[in-house]
């Protein structure tokens, strides 16, 4: 495990002059801080985010989501590998300790994005373990920043496609990509509708061998089930295309599909527009956080809400008066 | 819409007084308070539940959950019929706003649940429209405790089988009801699961005419999954059985399994202890709104976010820097 950095060697001031210039082992020490519960952890950690805030750049963010099998590492191996080769520098987040950047190549199993993680343009950081979802968006937020400062052009941010984590992606990423397997069964049902309308492409994956045809005819379906949803606010007609990852088959024409719609976006302010919406998003839920963690760490206020607790268990007070009471003890 | 009172002409006092005695239009009158955006309708409101809150009762709390389409409201009709027929007072309160009980006989559609709503043993109570979530949950909870003050003796709460409503009424109920349909073919996937494991009993719904065979077929499928879980804490092994909610068939052993569960966990221990848990979860939901209501109904406060709002839409400012500003300022 490389991420524990021993912080007290270095002044934070040299650690952000370090991440600038791009260094790696200074930008995973900050995103531990960031990712930090201690609270003079936090401290440095925001001290170096204010000023790596500061910091100009022209990067772009892309959500990748998808149920577990569906070969997001393999995706991104080959989707990765094809961006450093033009030139880019690709950062690889994770949001949930359950995602195969976690279990893949850096915990473990080698074989997963092997030749990713050897690659000089390419950052793979996994996500925090046993981590609660409220924080960790704001923690994968910051963790973008500092990706950004250190220069990298492209953030790939891995989630798993299953309920909360999804949104929480979508609502920190420029571009949010979808991938399916052809012939998976459920993929226009119930909840998955909302996660489709999120979608600025959905690209059907395993589209190799015997897999092609029924490839095909999944694209056909979802192409014409995204014929039902209204246009979006981007302006931009999700597309749904085919690949596969494994033989890097179809890569060239994701990022072909991807540029096209910064192309849009950046034209129309679109992705200005959806970028300050999202930060005051990231704002509000910031404030939020912070007046939780300001109240629940009144050790005072704990005591008594230990003791009405107590109250509650034996029927001598009720949630509302015991509410009322600690909210009062607290002004 | 006979739901907003003119609270004005009765004191709280007089309308704890008559919620005590079971009248229905106070009763109303008082959950229309719960449900308020308004400071002073809730400060009434808290005096009213504070007191009823205080009342002992022996109420049973019920969710019924599953998909649109299932069958809720129908299910809902023969069963609550078939209580207020054995002698118990019903009250049915919806979560969502796109809920059957919503939809169904109070607004228009006058086909669902039409002997329910005419039957003197049955209140019935939709959910308040365009709401969000999280307060939602805490207002069923309050007018639980209303209904349960008003001498309802079983309480179900309905919700649509999509996400996050689900376990917010998991959390709030004795007895979690599943409503599924023969071969709907998701059942057993993906994010299902969830709801799955909440589940105390399983039921197919509309085993009715050319249904029969494939419902018995889908009952013993559920019942295999099932063994794959896991004993819960109530050490209750869930049922699953199938039903015609239109022709009452199977009504009579769902209540049978329900009773079976409340002589289980009253005699083990369970239902008080999962009481006790979900008392301590409402008073953290309790808490938590409160501080959030607090700091976000400061005007100057407000300004000062406004402010910053600008500022981080120019890039003249941070969200970090914007947060520390704005906490500060409160202190």
């Amino acid at each position: 495990m490389e991420y524990i950095p021993n912080i007290k060697n270095i002044s934070h001031t040299d650690l952000i002059k370090k991440i600038l210039k791009g260094d790696i082992v200074s930008l995973s020490r900050a995103i531990t801080l960031v990712e930090s519960k201690k609270r003079s952890d936090r401290e440095i950690a925001n001290k170096i985010l204010k000023e790596c805030l500061l910091k100009r750049n022209s990067s772009i963010r892309i959500g990748i989501t998808g149920v577990p099998g569906v070969g997001k590492s393999t995706f991104i191996e080959s989707f990765g590998s094809y961006l450093s080769k033009s030139g880019k520098k690709i950062a690889v987040l994770a949001v949930d300790p359950s995602s195969s950047v976690t279990k893949g190549s850096i915990l473990g199993d080698k074989t997963r994005m092997e030749n990713l993680v050897k690659d000089k343009n390419v950052y793979i950081r996994p996500s925090p373990a046993g981590n609660h979802l409220g924080g960790v968006s704001n923690k994968t937020r910051e963790s973008i920043i500092l990706c950004e400062a250190a220069g990298f052009d492209i953030i790939l941010i891995e989630t798993v496609g299953v309920g909360q984590s999804e949104i929480s992606v979508y609502e920190m990423v420029d571009y949010f990509l979808l991938l399916k397997l052809a012939g998976a069964g459920d993929e226009l049902q119930g909840i998955k509708r909302g996660i489709i309308e999120m979608a600025d492409s959905i690209i059907i994956n395993k589209s190799d061998g015997d897999n092609i045809e029924a490839a095909n005819l999944a694209k056909s379906e979802f192409k014409m089930a995204l014929n039902l949803y209204p246009l979006k606010a981007s302006k931009w007609k999700p597309k749904v295309s085919t690949c596969s990852s494994i033989n890097s088959d179809g890569i060239k024409e994701v990022w072909a599909e991807v540029s096209d719609y910064f192309r849009l976006t950046k034209n129309n302010g679109y992705f200005t527009k959806n970028r300050n919406n999202q930060k005051k998003h990231w704002l509000m839920q910031t404030l939020n956080n912070q007046i939780q963690t300001d109240f629940f760490s009144d050790e005072k206020l704990m005591l008594e809400l230990e003791n009405q607790i107590k109250l509650l268990d034996s029927n001598k007070t009720t949630v509302l008066a015991a509410s009322e009471l600690i909210i009062n003890s607290s002004k």
